[in-house]
């Protein structure tokens, strides 16, 4: 067997006790908002067939996919030096798997192949995906998603639910400044449209999709850059600047909008979207409409949204949108579609950051101590006596060296109390309960699990 | 975009929301009694370094790696058609990444990367792995495992602890007519030694682990056919027939073992063992000594041990043993382990057959109904209403179509109470919460929490 110092793969992580908890506090919280609202758990496979991934992302988009080698081709006789090498002609005969780089697709296939899931579907799926992207802080290679959707629906309560579970999730977790953009894809085309830039639609929103980094003068300036003349461009702006309560957006927004295509769609549509919110009690500090939001992905065929903390200025940590035909274009059956996706890690590196995670607790809440090997069994029963009376207790495991190493033990694990069964102890018939250098006290045998409660309740 | 008929990879499964919940619930239930005992949560990498699993499984063994493809090699070019053919001479120059066959080498891995946890260390580790083995019924190429370990003591105690788990976590799942066979590595080399088939080991071994499908016969013959000479193999087969309390059969197998290298310690480890075993108060029904218990792995060094249900008659469900050599092989530093897996995959499978699964719930406890698009607002409110006051409450989001189609999509997805809210409601300022086709009472808004916390309780 060969040594090497061992590695883990660039941009993927190990977690620690510590981190799992954390971790697994967070996802707690978020399935429990989830759950509130109706949504059932899926799980998919780690592995999809390449057939099923490739096409959605473009040839960019599909580097960074991670494919998994066919097994038994030449190349296996390759690895085992059976041949000096391999020639290859088609790429499909090496690959026929890949790592799913989002929960979407699956969640697509899904569908295709479970017809007897009921309609809409309301779903969430918490689980890994991968990206083989180039690594770098808060960027990671493999990494948890939280999406929630349902599908089966056009109906715009379904995306205030979207709106609404955002919220929730992000207030619950703590978060309080913070607001929910939404934008909508049909006024954007229709804004386009009204200012006489259809040709440009393309152009423009990708230009508009970067507002937030580089400002009207920048957008201008892109605009002009991508020759959109001058004229639509102010128009546009102009457009997207509107602020205020949706109503009056709206309000304003709608007469520009008549005639073109989807401006009445986009303006009802809008409109019973905040009035389910406000119906829903969703707070109006948390929620606005905001024409810039354009959200990069192309699929998006309705309202969009993101949520961004403000204070601090830590950008977006959810988003989505309604997704209409995408579904259909994968199965081949028209199905409407909306959801948004909770990004777990952005999310836990910025509470980490600002210290809003609880502190992990260790598995055991008591550690019984070891004297030496003549008292081992009594320090196992000990033990089995105090899980079966409800408490999570652990045995010291190594070879007994004294007292100190074990109260380092029970230190560097955060576990609370140590229960002490030494000879004198034994002899007597009693357990010494330790909660700290000052706290010590000895119990007798038939009354520890009380007192154990006790102390761990006084904590 | 290409359709193609939607396929999932052989071997591999989606959950519905009914599965995933079966399985949590099976989760949930192990992972109690892990934490019980102290044991703490880790995770790993779906992907690991080529180089850290190869040369741990044999040439056959890493046949059942799903291997992954090194990105932006020339093989790239050939997906994107910029070239031909490609033609490799360096598997290594292919392939960089794998997924974990199981997970007792990314514990060893994590160990040597993370010297700071705690020693010993007591990790368990719930995770998917994959195998590229030929898919059969119970048998997949992406499963869970549930493994508990610990890292970093030789003591007996730590052995006791697993069987302990083991007995535990199956009682505690609903099992009752189960056994832990316990054996010891150390007491089969001496037995062997002992009967004069020091030079045999390796094929009495294989033999012996036979044992349960081909009975004593069946091994003889294996015996003969393998070059054992009978008369080894009549007393190799004369000692692992001992059966009785284990106190019993190591008193008898004391002085046969006498003058052998690993006898006295076989017999000292097993007999501490087992006093462990009694103090902890570990039913003796659910254990005993087995000296025919091989199990295959070649990495056991010390006591090995697997819980088989008897009735009816489904095979092993849990198994492990102690490894003091393998992550010192791995690492370069050696750090004496013990651990145990449970079968999460086959414990559902037959958990399932045999009917013990708890009736998945739905995530939601009341569907508000729509009755037409002009009340979706209040419905919505409603339903919003009945979250805050702490319900898992869901809203019918299709176009409302009359009440029937809701109350067959409620029965569908398992929701129990139905909150109608139709215009006669609204204009009363009532609720009517419907329970099944013959319970349903109209209730003044303001007590339609109360009612249905009654309702929900007196299920």
């Amino acid at each position: 067997m060969e040594r090497s110092r061992p590695r883990i793969p660039p941009g993927m992580r190990d977690f620690t006790p510590a981190e799992v908890r954390r971790r697994e506090w967070v996802i707690g919280r978020i399935r429990r908002i989830f759950e509130r609202y109706g949504y059932e758990p899926i799980e998919t496979p780690s592995l999809e067939l390449f057939e099923t991934l490739k096409g959605k992302l473009g040839d960019e988009g599909e580097q960074l996919l991670f494919k998994v080698l066919r097994r038994g081709t030449d190349l296996e006789q390759l690895r085992l030096g059976r041949v000096a090498s391999v020639t290859v002609t088609d790429y499909d005969q090496v690959v026929d798997y890949a790592l799913p780089y989002d929960l979407t697709v699956p969640f697509a296939r899904f569908l295709a192949m479970h017809p007897e899931t009921p309609r809409p579907f309301k779903r969430y799926q918490i689980q890994r995906v991968w990206r083989a992207d180039r690594p770098q802080r808060g960027r990671y290679r493999e990494f948890c998603q939280c999406d929630v959707d349902v599908a089966g629906t056009a109906a715009m309560a379904a995306d205030a639910e979207m709106i609404a579970i955002m919220v929730e999730a992000l207030s619950d977790l703590g978060f309080i400044d913070f607001q929910t953009r939404v934008g909508h894809r049909k006024l954007l085309d229709a804004l386009v449209e009204s200012a006489g830039g259809d040709a440009h639609l393309q152009a423009i929103s990708v230009a508009i999709d970067k507002f937030d980094k580089i400002g009207e003068a920048g957008v201008l300036e892109d605009l002009r850059a991508r020759g959109v003349p001058g004229e639509v461009a102010g128009r546009v702006l102009e457009s997207i600047a509107l602020e205020g309560p949706a109503a009056e957006i709206l309000a304003r927004l709608a007469p520009r909008l008549e005639g073109t295509r989807r401006g009445a769609a986009g303006i009802a549509e809008t409109r019973e979207l905040f009035a389910i919110l406000d119906a829903m009690g969703v707070p109006e500090k948390h929620r606005r409409l905001d024409l810039r939001l354009v959200r990069g992905l192309d699929y998006y065929t309705g309202p969009v949204y993101e949520s961004v903390v403000e204070r601090p200025a830590i950008g977006s940590l959810t988003g989505g949108g309604r997704y209409d035909e995408l579904i259909g274009r994968f199965t081949g059956q028209p199905l409407p579609a909306t959801g948004t996706s909770i990004g777990l890690e952005r999310i836990l590196d910025v509470m980490k950051e600002l210290d809003m995670l609880p502190e992990a607790a260790s598995s055991a809440e008591v550690l019984v101590t070891v004297f030496g090997e003549e008292t081992r069994a009594d320090s196992a029963a000990l033990a089995a006596e105090l899980r079966r009376a409800g408490f999570r207790a652990e045995v010291h495991l190594q070879p007994a060296k004294g007292l100190r190493p074990q109260i380092a033990y029970a230190g560097g694990k955060g576990i609370p109390v140590l229960a002490i069964l030494g000879p004198d102890e034994i002899a007597a018939g009693a357990v010494t309960l330790r909660a700290g250098p000052g706290s010590q006290t000895k119990v007798p045998r038939a009354q520890v699990a009380e007192a154990l409660r006790a102390l761990l309740e006084g904590r």
